[in-house]
């Protein structure tokens, strides 16, 4: 069972009220990754990086059993940059850089063998980026996820409109939901964008969980609340790898598993939050993910006779 | 069994993006005490109005089997006026005024077969009308359950720690703990509340939903996610109705149980939220309760095998 993602591998600079980095290991792809390959799932990356990309970080990569033949290395280019500062109730930041390089040109090129993934995984990148990964598979995916943002929305709406009619399920944030369907309220604006083409919605609430949408169907999934949030970056990539991760292992696409994927993403989401960049979720083991599960379960628990 | 609240019973005058009302039926006593009837326990309401309170609203209370034996009506006095304005997102709002009038002197007295309560709820009111009510009473309820406000922090906070030491449960909303207890981290928050007293500490976060704290555990009940959310006002004190109502109904005092009482709290909050005032939930039957409360399991189940 396999999963593919198309998504950025970059590097990050981050400053949060508990102190700051220097350039670091970044990337929805990364993150993406990550989650999946801690699922015991076949994982791989398309993506692209700068010839200032360090074999440590590939290394990293590859030791956590990410396959990487997709993700090309652009001698002369620089990987893709972004800088962001926290405000000090870490749910607001101000984006201080942002430097495609190589991102600029990307022409994504599924591997032979890897045109046959279960689950696709299209990261938030360019609409006909995300596009052109879907029409290189020999046979279209059982399921098919995609990550998209408010830029995306704003000046390139049509090609958007063109990938999202491919797609079982888009995932996106409060505020791109709202954006995208010019309605305020959640329940709404999920309906409104079902008719776009996804069967599934989700619509992700940082700190205050994800809601998971289909048909008529509703279920929540909050964020563990932690002590500390040291550096949310990358929990929405995070949770996007455990949900896609999880289905991609299990391979059943029913709503009561696509449940327990949310409840899989969440839970590998909130080990993100506690360090800088990927620090947690390298270390993280499956020990330490099924504590968090339980965790999770404890949470949201409760029986009523009605 | 039998749940007593002091509490006001006021006038409300509300506008949101949905339409606005004249002065209509309002308090916090109110909703409590409507929410806590519809699951059938014996509630009582300490209060005062004015002289100018309809009769017609005072049958209603009574018809909902809501004992006013402990409402003064002060005949030549006005009832407590607030009026309030909604922002788009129905999130924020502005107070366009507050009369106390009858509250500026309201001095509660228990009636003599209301003093031995099993739950006493200690609606939002000066704390020392709060800790007055606490000594009327013959014998130390079961549970004693506080709600408050930041104005009560800002101008009380003494008299306010004094009555927060005797209670078992505390209700506030995520900005007030905030400031109760200088943390943040709700958790963190939740920590240093119940060093003040309260063994058990729920933190309110409106449209997020609902978390229960008590030493190590922590629950948390999302809000019902609704097509339109039309006037929020007294969803919290039917939320506390619907917790200690809950409570005083089973008799039991245990984590689990408070658990299942946050889920009726929330399925109830959720009713309120409908239509202006107490309009929906005067109309919500057994039936439509039960409804609510199937919905909320469908968007919290999931199982998962560890």
């Amino acid at each position: 069972m396999s999963l593919l993602t198309v998504g950025t591998v970059a590097f990050d600079k981050l400053e949060s009220p508990f102190g700051k980095t220097d350039k670091i290991l970044g990337g929805a792809a990364t993150y993406i990754g990550m989650a999946s390959s801690l699922l015991g799932v076949d994982t791989a990356i398309v993506s692209v990086v700068g010839g200032d990309f360090p074999q440590e970080y590939i290394d990293l990569l590859l030791s956590k059993g990410i396959n990487l033949d997709g993700m090309e290395i652009v001698k002369e280019g620089k990987t893709f940059f972004w800088e962001g500062k926290y405000h000090n109730d870490l749910n607001t930041r101000d984006t201080l850089a942002t430097e495609l390089n190589v991102l600029e040109t990307f022409n994504p090129v599924v591997p032979q063998d890897r045109k046959s993934p279960n689950v696709l995984m299209l990261g938030n990148l360019h609409p006909l980026v995300q596009k052109g990964v879907l029409t290189q598979l020999d046979q279209r995916p059982g399921l098919v996820v995609l990550d998209t943002m408010n830029f995306w929305m704003d000046c390139a709406w049509n090609e958007l409109m063109d990938v999202i009619k491919e797609v079982d399920v888009i995932s996106i944030n409060d505020e791109e939901a709202r954006q995208m369907s010019g309605e305020y309220s959640l329940v709404k604006a999920a309906k409104k964008i079902m008719t776009l083409g996804p069967k599934t919605v989700i619509i992700k609430k940082g700190e205050h969980g994800a809601l998971l949408f289909q048909g008529e169907q509703v279920f929540f999934a909050p964020a563990l609340p932690l002590e500390d949030v040291f550096d949310p970056t990358g929990a929405g990539d995070t949770f996007a790898g455990g949900f896609s991760g999880y289905l991609a292992k299990t391979n059943d696409f029913s709503f009561e598993n696509m449940k327990r994927a949310i409840v899989y993403g969440s839970a590998l989401a909130s080990v993100t939050c506690e360090k800088f960049g990927t620090e947690s979720l390298q270390d993280l083991d499956r020990e330490g993910l099924i504590h968090r599960l339980r965790k999770f379960h404890e949470l949201m628990d409760f029986s009523i006779n009605l």
